[in-house]
């Protein structure tokens, strides 16, 4: 994040050790506002129908004309379930319900988490987007897996469809590092 | 959070609509940056040893002497489980295994989400941190119900307890507003 002048006063903001802060930060001394830099959310649905998963090819940049699911940041005042379902019928137009939480991929290099739930289609009646070109469902062998355009999208969708991989239930967690 | 100046350029910010963004937004009409706001990852460990858990007696504000689980901000470059164990050795010098991830509660009014991890205790050599004045084991029967420092907290202890509420490993979704 771009992190010049204080969002609070308007002064030049610092960026160092600030009491009380185990790490460093950027800080105002004009009004002593301290400016915490956090990761985003990016919240999904992987949805289902039968043995085929619906993906949608986007329609902007980043990775225009590649297949993702349909996800998006979290926004203030929605909780995460609630962002899945707008992204997914923002971006797909589609109706789902969602079964449980899937995954969660962290991204640390760029301060991203991803939240992605697994989701039952309701019905076929899905279309584009805005930001997308084309949203269609693909069995396993129909996913144009190398045309998909993030690595937690591929990472999910190689997790659901990895029978070996396949937990009880629980959320899988991955991420592009680990420590 | 505080949005009066642009941190890139220092000019007052204005909020609205910005062509292409479905939410109105602080934007910057001189540098033309638009100032995203998102919520914020809490994640944290439920530490257990048979059948007790262990807690952390908050030293400082806010809720100070309530009794909550080891947990924190998200920091920029850590995932998640790393960012819930980092918490739990700073707030309670505890060594854990995580086991998975527990529940997922989203308070959208305050724009958080809080990760709560169910994690093993490798031995007892706990003790308090820079940010806590006790750390306790406690069975279900000698919690602290009242002293409970956060709504979050309180769930994920509840559910943990609660045997009619136990999953089959999925991590329990929760939120203090449902739209």
């Amino acid at each position: 994040m771009i992190m010049n002048y204080c969002n609070n006063c308007g002064s030049k903001i610092k960026f160092g050790e600030v009491p009380g802060e185990s790490l460093p930060r950027y800080f105002c001394d004009q009004c002593h506002t301290i400016h915490y830099e956090n990761p985003n959310m990016i919240v999904g649905c992987l949805p289902r129908w039968g043995d085929r998963v619906l993906l949608c090819k986007r329609a902007i940049e980043p990775r225009k004309d590649k297949w993702t699911l349909p996800a998006g940041f979290l926004e203030n005042g929605e909780n995460v379930e609630d962002g899945a379902l707008r992204e997914t019928l923002e971006e797909a137009n589609a109706d789902v319900d969602i079964v449980r939480l899937f995954s969660v991929y962290s991204l640390p290099h760029v301060g991203q988490v991803y939240l992605m739930f697994l989701a039952d289609l309701r019905n076929l009646n899905f279309s584009t987007g805005l930001e997308s070109s084309d949203v269609r469902l693909f069995t396993k062998n129909q996913i144009p897996w190398d045309q998909i355009a993030f690595t937690a999208i591929k990472f999910t969708l190689e997790k659901f469809f990895d029978s070996t991989s396949q937990t009880n239930g629980e959320a899988i967690l991955g991420g592009y590092t680990k420590y």
